[in-house]
């Protein structure tokens, strides 16, 4: 365990060195886990030549000392980002943070306390980009996790009967997670019915099923600390011809940015091949989102599957596909699952079944 | 409802105008719901004499359009700060941001896209003071959600048994929070157990509970988008000498800090009656966090009520008020209430008892 944290540090250093970046401040707390073993959500992490060293809270000290391995830990007592100023004073060489994250006052915190000497660079992506190659190990984990994901919504769907409200079946989902040994769900669990459906991020409510209404269940868990993503349709009776030609078109499209999905290939090319068949069905200006995201330690994270992104698939990569047709005033259809990056082969890691369910 | 939005809204400008700002720019998800009634969570809000605009991508408009009233939706399809910097270049007079919200990236695309011509001023704390004194109708939903909390406590408090796991409760406290009408958690429930209760902020784990051991609860439930937060420390089996006497010092530090809650009094006072009595007992040292936080849309929000905080409590506000004693390797206590202030008395949100529970 320690040697892995120490090895993704040392390989930070490489790519950092490369970049003459002389520290490197990181404030993701999955970026610190990722570099450090360290669960706690307050800190402020500095990778450098000299030694890592994690500045936290009072709340956070005793379980830092006992996460982690090799990293120094400050106790601060007053605000985090003058704390890290202040440790970045002697700072040699160039100080890397991550703009997309450090916020405006933070960094005017931060320069104030380490004086006029340091040189701040917005260094983006550095960690981002080791936690996107996922090895062996994340990958065996990300397996578990997104099939314990299926599971759940499986048995989700036995719970689908008229009358039943949204919010019982997100909190039956997000139970029944942790029953099979998640420690909690990725993000609020959606559970949308009948025109509710065209939310394409629903928050479940009080709404009850009717009979034929369309269901979209979108959960994920967190499974030793990586996360799973999965969406799926369903009707509560019989499906109209209308919404059988919507799914099956989403189907289609699902499955032609999974093709397209593989080492070289670029983030845009796998969300123009979803948009491509639904234009075929006139539907493209129905998939109002992108096609999916880097999954990982964070439900969001690098890579975008987005229109005109260049960034190349590498193995190791995870990613979700999801695309989604969304009718207001009528009802929504998305079909998500999470892919794998190998050098020769793509691996669907979600294994439930994708065809329309009539309940 | 409308009308409600619409006079925060009027409240705000007010605000900001004798404060020569002619637009802000609003990107907290709990302040655009405050003033619009939109609960997406993406988007970025401007607030103007000239209206009221949000700009929020494809997954929210449909939503955003049934959600608010008196708003101008825009859909953006690239960068979110790249289409609210876009939307500003026009802006007369100051242009707020929230600098302790908006990270130093987005800045700069949305100076890049607004142009040279928009004035950016670091403005923060308006619509969140405005959130900080609660008017009755809030309080009325902040009461029923913290006796909702305070139910669940009561109920996962039967579950304690030699054998159960941490992470079996967490689940079974946030499934009765959504029995009971909560859309869901308002935060990750703590459970601890034993010496991981010397963890203020432990997470939920595969712990099974031991006979005698030190059981930390703290859980808090949103409802009709108003969050509580209560925590409770009870042993499973008779509690040592040790236990007793440093749970009674906590209880007392406790009701010392709901004491000093008064309107009028500064939120540092609240934290030093806390300190004091603990000092008293020689116990400060262990007390590592601050006294206690804003609650209400948010589970953290303004006042933080900490050492030397100046802000002065006024009626309207509700804050949570949290000592602890926490030793490393032995196990913590942590009692936490919920109060509001009034103008002439303060008001415990929570209802149950705070006594030292032995099951």
């Amino acid at each position: 365990m320690t040697n892995r944290f120490a090895a993704r540090r040392r390989a930070l250093l490489r790519k950092i060195g490369e970049n003459r970046i002389g520290c490197l401040l990181v404030t993701r707390p999955a970026s610190w886990y990722y570099l450090t073993g360290f669960t706690g959500d307050s800190g402020a992490l500095v990778v450098s030549r000299n030694g890592t060293t994690l500045i936290t809270d009072g709340r956070f000290t005793t379980q830092a000392r006992e996460e982690t391995s090799g990293v120094r830990i400050i106790q601060q007592s007053r605000s985090l980002a003058a704390a890290a100023g202040e440790f970045l004073k002697g700072a040699r060489g160039r100080v890397g943070y991550d703009a997309a994250h450090v916020t405006v006052g933070q960094l005017a915190a931060m320069r104030k306390a380490a004086g006029a000497r340091v040189r701040w660079v917005a260094s983006q992506g550095y960690v981002e980009g080791l936690r996107g190659l996922k090895d062996a190990k994340e990958l065996a984990t990300m397996r578990l996790a997104a099939v314990l994901a299926g599971r759940v919504l499986e048995g989700a769907l036995k719970l689908l009967k008229p009358g039943v409200r949204e919010i019982e079946i997100a909190a039956e989902i997000e139970f029944q997670m942790r029953q099979l040994g998640a420690s909690g769900p990725a993000f609020e669990t959606i559970v949308a019915f009948g025109e509710r459906s065209a939310y394409p991020h629903a928050r479940a409510g009080a709404k009850r099923l009717r009979k034929n209404e369309l269901v979209v269940l979108d959960l994920g868990a967190i499974l030793a600390h990586y996360c799973s993503d999965i969406t799926r349709t369903v009707v509560v009776g019989r499906a109209s011809t209308k919404i059988r030609q919507w799914h099956k078109s989403v189907q289609e499209a699902q499955a032609a940015a999974i093709g397209a999905v593989k080492a070289g290939a670029s983030c845009g090319e796998v969300d123009a091949a979803a948009r491509k068949v639904l234009a075929g069905y006139r539907l493209d200006r129905y998939f109002v989102h992108s096609t999916g995201h880097g999954l990982g330690l964070e439900v969001h994270e690098d890579p975008r599957v987005a229109k005109g992104q260049k960034q190349v698939l590498e193995p190791g990569n995870v990613i979700t596909v999801e695309p989604g047709v969304y009718v207001p005033g009528v009802g929504g259809i998305r079909i998500e699952d999470d892919v794998a990056v190998h050098a020769t082969k793509t691996e669907v890691l979600t294994r439930i079944p994708r065809d329309l369910i009539e309940i």
